[in-house]
């Protein structure tokens, strides 16, 4: 199946305990459409990028055949720039800078072999943006995927929960899902969610792996431990890309095969965060995920019956 | 194999955003006791009271086949008594007391029988007190089990150290296990407490699950996710009394079988927070137990296979 993903493309400026970087390729669209190349996807992005976003960006991207036709450059323009800092725990960090620059006239246009797409990922952007793609599209995607935050909580819930209505599957963090429901209980969250509209909920936990909820079913899975976690930017939005890809790839939704996705989502991520922005995604392999993959499968089995005792 | 376990048996008074309760039946050894004895594993208890503690715990306690033979009972003394109120968050605890009583003059006597116990599990106690136990068997036992806290790194650090040195599974938590080796990172800190003698490092980390550490290998477990846990008290102490339980009564102090321990004392302390105190731990039987195991199967149990794609 073709996948369709709307998100930012961007430069971001990262500092972590192991080193700075300048200007470097980041945004959630970046990160997502390479993750999908890994897995040979057919994929499309729909974004907006100013006159200073390199050539060589597009062509990486296009030698790894992910669509960018429905990227809008605006010459005139410059591109979304984050700036950050992680403290010693990786877990926190400060940002220094946020230039919204072309995002802010971001009107998607989505090609004409892309509004058939049908799997749609939505990434972190202004609902009132995320909704105007899904009337774009030919039909009602098959699958769609939200990802958001709590800034449009805070500032245009209406708008949000118009969006979260039109969703099958929404990803989002623990402490999101909490402000988003109203409930302390990440199973209560959960429910009061799905409730909203997505028959899939995903709670991302960082460093403590993430959750599954699906009807009154839960799959839980923890972090990949790395010994050294080295650049946590776009780990989100590689997991997200991953889990996506995953789905349209094969194009069942199921709850098994839900799962699958998440752990494909969650190993993929583990490589990102092991250099600096999308450098160590650009280099792995489906081999490489399939050994994490496995890696995943043997930090987590067991067997215990009591009746043998 | 027997399994002898050294630790307090107390009163606790506790408040949660449910209810509150007078003193009741607390102390990690009696958890202990009652998590050992729903395997039908053959434990002693080594621990002191006061002439306040009432026989039908004791009677409980016997008719669970727990060998209480050497709690000692001192007659005009005062049994261990704290009280704690739980925030909303039920993560995060206020001690309102602290009554240390009798366990301040704590002298283990370990009686014949268990002085030759293949499994120690040393409770969370001053160091000192759980190397004077070492010392009392008849030899050192097949496998030593050690529970400790923060408390114990601030006032007894070299004693700590001795008694670690000594430990072949070491149970501790997030936190600690940083403050202990001086660590952010749970595989490297790991790793350095590793060095200190322990084969086995167990991080626990709440809501988050649980790390077992051994060699290169890791082990991880997400939490059972109970839409309702009502009293968080005893739940180390409950999952302590699991694993070593598994662990004696198997024979088999295997990686493999270290696992299984883990989910056994993970499952059954899932049913501790059900409750108040003992409460639930009390009504529950193998079967109770093995079904939360299923439920552990299900809840992590995944497949993926990119090469299909």
């Amino acid at each position: 199946m073709k996948l369709l993903v709307v998100g930012s493309m961007a430069f971001d400026a990262i500092e972590t305990p192991f080193g700075k970087t300048d200007k470097i390729l980041g945004g959630a669209a970046t990160y997502i459409g390479i993750a999908s190349s890994v897995l040979k996807t057919d994929v499309s992005l729909v974004s907006v990028v100013g006159g200073d976003f390199p050539q060589e960006y597009f062509d990486m991207l296009k030698n790894r055949h992910v669509n960018v036709e429905g990227v809008e450059i605006i010459c005139d323009g410059k591109s979304f720039f984050w700036s950050g800092k992680y403290h010693n725990d990786l877990n926190t960090r400060d940002t220094l800078a946020t230039e919204v620059n072309v995002l802010s006239q971001f009107d998607p246009k989505v090609p004409g072999h892309a509004q058939e797409a049908e799997v749609l990922l939505l990434g972190n952007l202004d609902p009132a943006i995320q909704l105007s793609v899904l009337k774009k599209m030919k039909k009602r995607p098959q699958l769609v995927i939200l990802d958001t935050m709590n800034f449009w909580m805070d500032t245009t819930w209406e708008t949000l929960m118009k969006m979260i209505a039109q969703t099958d599957v929404i990803t989002i963090n623990d402490e999101e899902a909490r402000q988003l429901s109203g409930e302390y209980s990440l199973v209560k969250a959960a429910q009061k969610i799905s409730q909203m509209g997505p028959k899939y909920v995903i709670i991302k936990k960082g460093e403590h792996g993430a959750l599954l909820f699906y009807e009154d079913k839960v799959f839980a899975i923890p972090a990949l431990l790395l010994e050294d976690v080295f650049d946590p930017t776009g780990a989100g939005d590689t997991f997200a890309g991953g889990f996506a890809a995953h789905l349209a790839k094969t194009g069942d939704f199921s709850f098994e095969n839900m799962k699958s996705a998440v752990i494909v989502g969650s190993a993929m991520a583990s490589y990102t965060v092991e250099k600096f922005g999308t450098e160590r995604l650009q280099e792995i392999t489906k081999d490489d995920l399939q050994k994490r993959i496995d890696e995943f499968k043997q930090l987590t089995t067991f067997e215990v019956s009591l009746n043998a005792e």
